[in-house]
């Protein structure tokens, strides 16, 4: 089979689409002949050689296609149509990836749809419900509104619980956006003090959740904006990682728990529950058009370099597919 | 009836035993006479007007007594013999307190015994369960092992969950005292690292909970303590407040909770609820004996001003417990 490497660590210029091994389908997996990948920051690190020295890696972990070998999973059978986050092996014509962490296409998504919501959709549900607890008609403040996370969890947000949801970003389109995705109160963080914002939209109690994407340069807005029993989420440092000053009595007064995760480095028994649960959730709302994948572009996968270039000029402001099979 | 008030906010000198007007008994409340009442620091801080000034206020808030009015409420009588948390006058002859905070006292305990428990346990308990959500045979690193809520920490650590308790404390006659109280791994602080010993402790894993009172001092030597996925809990800040430069990607890299916390100003609700909980889980070990209230000297009333002085020197170890009737 055909599939994209890394020829040697570095550039985008390293990334060829040439004859690789077809996988190896081990206990636990099914065969998937893949139609879309859907591009990632860690597909950077790993095209770059820094998650960890691999010779000529087939790049790529998040994936939609077509069961080929369900290899005796009672769950699928051939020609299911399946996504997913995968280790690896993504930006190929076939890949292997755990019975466990296969999710069903809903009806009416096609194939580059479904590749745009495995990362995005999971993290932004396992933050809001795994790790903050969001309840129904609780108030969330989500900043990068914009990013791929933040769109699932605006939509999330609402869809799910009904939230009151406050979101930043720093560009008038990208706020057009969420807006679109049903948040409820907008602030572009170049032009205005969001925790202002926070007080005046919630009678000054603040909120319930924050999803915190940029760690250090927020922090005091961040503090301010939070409600007494609040919960707040650190996903990126974005900002920063280093705060100068942190006050813990002032983490006691308003009861804050603050909670730092990262989905990737989690156990296969948490991912597949969290999998499987994230399914039974949104499958009817994504079926219905409540939920909805956000893609920006869609490049043939012969054109990846220019696909990683997008990513590493921050250019997207949904996810980048790259199209395997017509 | 005879109660303690501070003649002006200020000293020990302030406190006399003097007539004051009988308590009030408002719907919600039952009014108990007055067996035992326990000293806290919250009653040196109203006894010199910082909590707000109220006039000659009525000292204490934890008491151990008889039911006299039951005020209609169900589940108590004539008679039965109670322990709580009360809005304020303890040191006195008669108190009232919100019925849906009564606990009823286990049959083995004497009124001095149980005046010792329900700030103690309460606090332990409810940090514990409802913020660390302490499982079966976790490990827990308890800081001032020999406190008052340490060494309830420890004891129901071990009696309901048979933790893996390691704890600190400054002073081996301390350390003894947690030895008795079940816990497993015993570090002076003043001489070892405690971050070292939970490490060899728990063979490199670190513990899934830490009770935190000591703050800024050991920032750095807890955030080696804990593990993956650990849950630490700041309940003071005995050792400052302020940490410098913390790093948000540590806590994404272990994917800690901290929670700040503070019972004290929770809702009467919350109160209610933790009250009934513990009660259910606890009473029965007390009753055998398993769970043990810590009593360090008891005083009669009339030597309120020793009793505050102790407190105020740190010399205790227990409880400090002022006998109102014989």
């Amino acid at each position: 089979m055909k599939g994209i490497i890394a020829k040697e660590p570095g550039g985008r210029d390293q990334l060829v689409y040439v004859d690789v091994p077809d996988p190896v389908v081990n206990p636990g997996d099914i065969l998937i002949e893949v139609h879309a990948a859907a591009v990632n920051r860690t597909d950077i690190l790993n095209r770059e050689g820094k998650l960890g020295y691999v010779k000529n890696p087939v790049i790529g972990i998040e994936v939609a296609g077509i069961v080929v070998d369900a290899n005796g999973h009672g769950g699928f059978s051939h020609g299911d149509r399946v996504m997913g986050l995968v280790n690896g092996g993504a930006y190929a014509e076939y890949v292997t990836m755990p019975a466990n962490r296969a999710m069903k296409i809903p009806e009416n998504l096609d194939f580059n749809a479904a590749a745009a919501i495995p990362e995005v959709f999971l993290t932004a549900y396992q933050t809001l419900y795994w790790i903050a607890k969001l309840s129904k008609q609780e108030s969330v403040l989500i900043h990068a509104g914009g990013s791929g996370v933040g769109t699932a969890a605006i939509q999330l947000a609402k869809g799910l619980s009904d939230a009151f949801v406050i979101t930043t970003a720093g560009a008038d389109n990208k706020l057009a956006k969420c807006k679109d995705l049903g948040a409820d109160v907008l602030v572009n963080y170049k032009e205005k003090d969001f925790a202002q914002e926070v007080e005046n939209a919630t009678e000054g109690s603040g909120v319930s959740v924050i999803l915190d994407f940029v760690g250090a340069q927020y922090w005091k807005q961040n503090y301010q904006s939070i409600a007494i029993d609040g919960r707040w989420v650190l996903i990126g440092v974005l900002g920063g990682s280093t705060v100068e000053k942190v006050k813990l009595m002032d983490l006691m007064m308003k009861r804050i728990q603050l909670t730092g995760t990262l989905l990737t480095p989690r156990s296969d028994q948490y991912k597949a529950e969290l999998t499987r649960e994230f399914s039974d959730e949104t499958y009817e709302l994504f079926e219905k058009g409540e939920l909805k994948p956000v893609i920006d572009t869609i490049y043939a996968i012969e054109e990846v370099q220019k696909a990683h270039e997008m990513m590493e000029k921050n250019k997207n402001t949904g996810k980048i597919i790259l199209k395997v099979k017509s």
